[in-house]
């Protein structure tokens, strides 16, 4: 028997799992992880705080989160509160959830591509219907094209992401507004990567109070460098939080993760200490590859996506030949580098060197 | 504006969000958690790992958890590999995952009940249609009625939980072979309470080589006492955990999870030492109800449904007045008590005394 013999859902059906690959190389930047690892104080606190809670394991975690979300919401700042807050496993099970309460059989979502690949395959995964709207050319969003969209289509979710994964460049939150005023529904900003925006790039989490239908959703997998702890988050009106809690997985969050969120939330001096470094490492990195004459995206984020290669597999693997891994994704002819240390962009530059 | 406002599915209208009211009286017998904590050896070994894997926090985890499944299939047995064993963060998430593969809009899932009441929930909030089949008066299931209602409604996902929740008592694997004749679809045996079973009960595990529609799923928040690591797996073919593969989210499970669910099955002798202990409270719970003249279905859990009260919500606050947290749940006039510690079933005794 193989999965095909199985009577798996029929969209599913030729379909491969997600996924970057996963290779063994000694520079990683294909999946915009934080290239600082954790200080040993911050590990001893964790292992410290671990040991502490470890001796309820036997007992389920607190199903509502509720002393991380309150740390979530002082973290963030903007006057939230715990009733606006809301965490699971990653910002994919957010987006899962969001689905779940707001889409659904019958019910539509709808996002501007290129962006973050798994906006459409959790919709999908939910069975609601995925509508695609285009970018412009140089992926910016058209507010009166966004409009328009929204208006022939009427989806009950809209997704945002700003700064945009891969493009990398954030939104003007009057395209958000734009987007708010014109959606029937929920209006979701995925600022996964917000935290590395340039200057004076305001949040989203700024227009909270006048928009009840804004969720706005974060990660703790970027700028907090946490990606193996797996804590996603959003902010939105308290009753959106209650709307989750009908479709939330009773204990979805393990004691292991709150503990570990909150620890990292302790320790945000630190971990938001690597992000200036990496924005200069960004800058940097885009002019650098406009200096060798390539297109590059504006960058609000810790990766850069740069182009046009008529053969971009061939760069890909030119560089992973080099001990260099970056990622093959987003629009044809581009590829995408996340931002790591001096020493790994230095590796990526003279790996780029050669390829070129 | 309030949740009625927000355009919420319409099958969660009316909602409340799922789980056992968490009150904190001395004594809680309402969730089916194990009572003995982890010891400081164990503590003290997940310290350490946390310790020694947070230095790579930064990075995603293993988005395949490769060691865990094997240690899980060697913990198993039957000749089980990794290939056939899943993980996911609690049997919750697995139970998902499977509705999202094999179920969605347009097909169906069915269960016999009273049984664990996140079947149906997980079914449609998967827009999978639920069809409620019946149990005997004693909860049992006869053959001949499970293989007519599969015949008549054809489901996808036929769920059958052995030993049951939150009746008690496990199923003839003669019936579930029944059910694995007559089900075109898959076959979900639910066996979260497993290691539990009276002496000589089989696992529906050893079914695994004849069936390959079959998915066994287990947990370790019951017998290894880990409810707060929210570690649920399952072992089917291996094209089934394929097939998972497709619809989990990325990195579902964080690297704290892997690792204290690795650490956990290193100490399996301590954690699953406590599992003769509970079956000697759980069979001395049901002879001391029935001493009392209560009706008390047989359990191979670490429960034990317990009646028949015409007003169970006046025992159940009276219980709760003694200090004692038991559930209710399940048919009417029953309630569920979870299995504690010797003093805490003494603490149990006592307050039934008081309230009879």
């Amino acid at each position: 028997m193989n999965l095909d013999d199985l009577p798996i859902r029929d969209d599913l059906r030729g379909k491969s799992p997600y996924g970057a690959p996963q290779i063994d190389v000694p520079v990683r930047l294909n999946t915009n992880e934080n290239p600082h690892p954790p200080s040993a104080e911050l590990v001893a606190d964790l292992a410290e705080a671990v040991g502490r809670v470890s001796g309820e394991l036997n007992r389920y975690p607190d199903r509502d989160a509720v002393e991380l979300r309150a740390a979530l919401a002082d973290y963030l700042g903007h006057g939230l509160t715990t009733a606006q807050v809301w965490a699971a496993n990653g910002s994919n099970e957010i987006i899962q959830q969001i689905l779940q309460a707001f889409g659904g059989h019958g019910r539509s979502a709808l996002g501007f591509e290129p962006s973050y690949s798994m906006h459409p395959i959790i919709t999908t995964g939910t069975s609601t219907e995925w509508i695609h709207a285009a970018r412009e050319e140089d992926f910016s969003l058209d507010p009166g094209k966004v409009v328009a969209a929204i208006g022939e289509h009427r989806p009950d979710v809209v997704f945002v992401a700003s700064p945009n994964n891969p493009t990398g460049t954030a939104q003007p939150l009057e395209t958000i507004e734009a987007i708010l005023d014109a959606a029937p529904g929920m209006v979701v900003v995925d600022e996964a990567y917000a935290e590395f925006a340039r200057e004076g790039t305001p949040s989203a989490l700024t227009l909270l109070p006048s928009h009840p239908r804004l969720i706005v959703t974060r990660t703790m997998s970027k700028a907090f460098a946490m990606a193996g702890t797996r804590l996603g988050y959003l902010a939105a009106h308290p009753a959106v939080v209650e709307a989750l809690l009908l479709v939330r997985l009773p204990y979805h969050l393990s004691t292991l993760t709150q503990t570990a969120a909150l620890v990292a939330l302790r320790h945000r001096a630190e971990l938001l200490g690597t992000v200036d470094a990496l924005r200069r490492e960004r800058d940097a990195t885009v002019d650098w590859l406009r200096s060798k004459g390539l297109a590059v995206a504006d960058s609000d984020a810790n990766f850069v996506l740069f182009g046009r290669f008529p053969d971009r597999r061939a760069v890909w693997e030119g560089l992973l030949a080099r001990g260099v891994l970056i990622r093959e994704v987003g629009p044809p002819e581009w590829l995408r580098v996340s931002i790591g240390t001096g020493e790994e962009m230095a590796a990526f530059r003279a790996a780029m060197e050669g390829v070129l």
